[in-house]
């Protein structure tokens, strides 16, 4: 069975868990036969910040391994981010919860950390 | 693809974030095309009180749009809330997790903020 | 239409929250017409160990009506828990979330109380 799976993320604590739970599952998958996507909205974002991230490393190697890292447009505008203050591997989605809706419409699993 | 989600809330602080979540999410939609349910159980209840909501107006006007809110039976058991203490647009089902899981088995998405 | 849903808990104060939810599901089901399953994954897997279980007679009873409580090994290894200090009738799986995911790919809802 190939893991679909969309973990979604609107608190900024979660971080640490949601990335402990991404790292533990794709250890024991073998690479590329996985599709993972992560939403984060929300004041989540902030994560992404260049100058305020504290899991920079992570991302960076979630991403490496294939994970499509998400921000919700909405969020970044509400919190006057700009796509320059982001990490470039960061993919802007225009509405996280749209984003998220449609993938498990197109059969990923949901996953709330 | 049609946009069939439930979003499940069973804290009341998370209201807010709730509300936003679907109003940024129906703004992009053309009205009436989605399916979309709210449910509430546990202590998430007690916003639908007419004498106590702060979202009242928001959650009248997701309601115009379309959008079933509904309350969980139990919860509003448990905290001794009569039918007529909150919103004549609340649909009261009776086990609110039973609901979330049947909408989800007839195909819809989930999204817990 | 068959009952089919995976509970997920990862924080320690949701147990009472997820216990009374799944009791409510279940007391509106014929018995033996559902599946269930509990995954407790990150410090929610404390709630297990036999010496400092604050729920020991639900999760017994839940378990007797045949639903599968879950404990992630990851989990347990990182809190330096062994198996032989919580409930035999707790199912160890190698990685929470992986096993919530599957469950979901095979059909099961996802509820995050």
């Amino acid at each position: 069975m190939q893991i679909k799976a969309v973990f979604h993320i609107d608190e900024i604590e979660k971080w640490k868990l949601l990335i402990g739970n991404v790292q533990n599952l794709i250890k024991v998958l073998p690479a590329k036969s996985f599709e993972i996507v992560i939403v984060a909205n929300s004041v989540a974002v902030k994560e992404y910040l260049i100058k305020n991230s504290i899991f920079s490393n992570e991302l960076k190697e979630l991403s490496s391994s294939g994970i499509k890292i998400c921000a919700c447009k909405n969020a970044l505008n509400s919190l006057k981010i700009n796509q320059d203050e982001i990490f470039e591997f960061i993919t802007i989605v225009p509405v996280g919860v749209k984003e998220i809706i449609e993938k498990q419409l197109e059969g990923f699993a949901y996953i709330k950390p």
